[in-house]
């Protein structure tokens, strides 16, 4: 089968915001966002990959958080998802926002205009690329050698390779918070549909799971 | 984690109705109902393990077929899921409904009274056993090597396990197609709510998703 190109539980506001403009070290997710809040329906379930207690729900949104491995052998995620930091890397010290344990257990592919030499978490690699979408994808499809290569993000990226119509299927979710301004995935997701199948599945917690997959 | 024991993917009618009483080779299910036509919400899925061509939907049901197989090591099923026959094997030429290349791709351990030699056909190795539920899940569990173990039905096998409390989560998917008469999962899903959390699922396609996992 095709190796796929995925977005997988990545979540925005009802109007279609993901992070702010402002990121900064304290603040990943931007000024006015709490990650916390954004994420709470990932966070509830029993598949969350930062969970250490065994609790967790086992309704809808945890097929969701358990899907988030399940055949992906590599991640490409924008500069602003691995840090706050921006242009040359000033030192090395900054090794991305999940301490000793990153949850991704693959190849990640940063993308960065500024060489940096790969390094290895646990059982994360850390690999710093530039090129355009199609290269970067080529290079996380055979470090992924069959499975398919999760899109992790942010805003910017997911725009960037739906743009060059490389993202084969995306699972968006819209939680009730409302924030007014940030970076936007969409003012829609009708923006969407002229390439992509979608369902829109409201979940009990008061989420709603939006699957699109290429038409 | 704890080693769960999951039911996925058991379809039953609106009436609660998994197969007819008078089961055949020529009819799996029994005398009224067309698997096709049960199953016709997971045939249509991309994740469908019986699928030989690369369509099929992404949308919520593909999430439950692609889950059929996540963290799984063994299956248990009562014996009429494996065959027709009743009473002492007369002979071994049955090895299943599968063919040569059955799903499971796990040991799977079949429910019964009569003593019958394991086999292996392709990654599924077929064993016979008897004794009590609870003993059947600690050879099963053992044979799974630490992930969970699936019950594969029919009625009568859930309905053993979920007595005798060795059931952790359950997805029931209930079609539309009423029957009427035939072996009866529950008359209401309410049945399990003592013991279980309940998220009712309505899926695009049609079916109602049933997710239940232990209070």
């Amino acid at each position: 089968m095709k190796q796929l190109l995925r977005v997988q539980n990545f979540t925005v506001s009802s109007d279609g915001i993901a992070a702010g403009e402002d990121q900064t070290l304290e603040r990943p997710f931007g000024h006015h966002i709490a990650p916390r809040e954004l994420m709470a329906w990932a966070v509830a379930t029993a598949h969350w990959p930062n969970r250490t207690d065994p609790g967790g729900g086992r309704g809808l949104d945890d097929y969701f958080t358990r899907d988030f491995t399940h055949n992906i052998g590599a991640e490409i995620m924008g500069r602003n998802k691995f840090g706050p930091q921006r242009g040359p890397w000033h030192d090395h010290q900054w090794r991305g926002w999940w301490g000793d344990e990153p949850p991704f257990h693959t190849p990640v592919f940063v993308l960065t205009h500024h060489t940096r030499p790969s390094f290895t978490l646990s059982d994360t690699t850390f690999h710093f690329v530039g090129g355009d979408p199609a290269d970067v994808l080529a290079r996380a499809r055979e470090a992924a050698q069959g499975k398919d290569v999760r899109l992790g993000g942010g805003v910017s990226t997911i725009r960037e390779f739906l743009d060059a119509d490389l993202v084969d299927t995306l699972h968006v979710v819209v939680t009730p918070v409302k924030l007014g301004s940030g970076l936007r995935l969409w003012d829609s997701p009708d923006e969407l549909m002229d390439r992509f199948h979608l369902e829109v599945v409201p979940s009990p917690s008061g989420v709603t799971h939006h699957l699109f997959w290429r038409k």
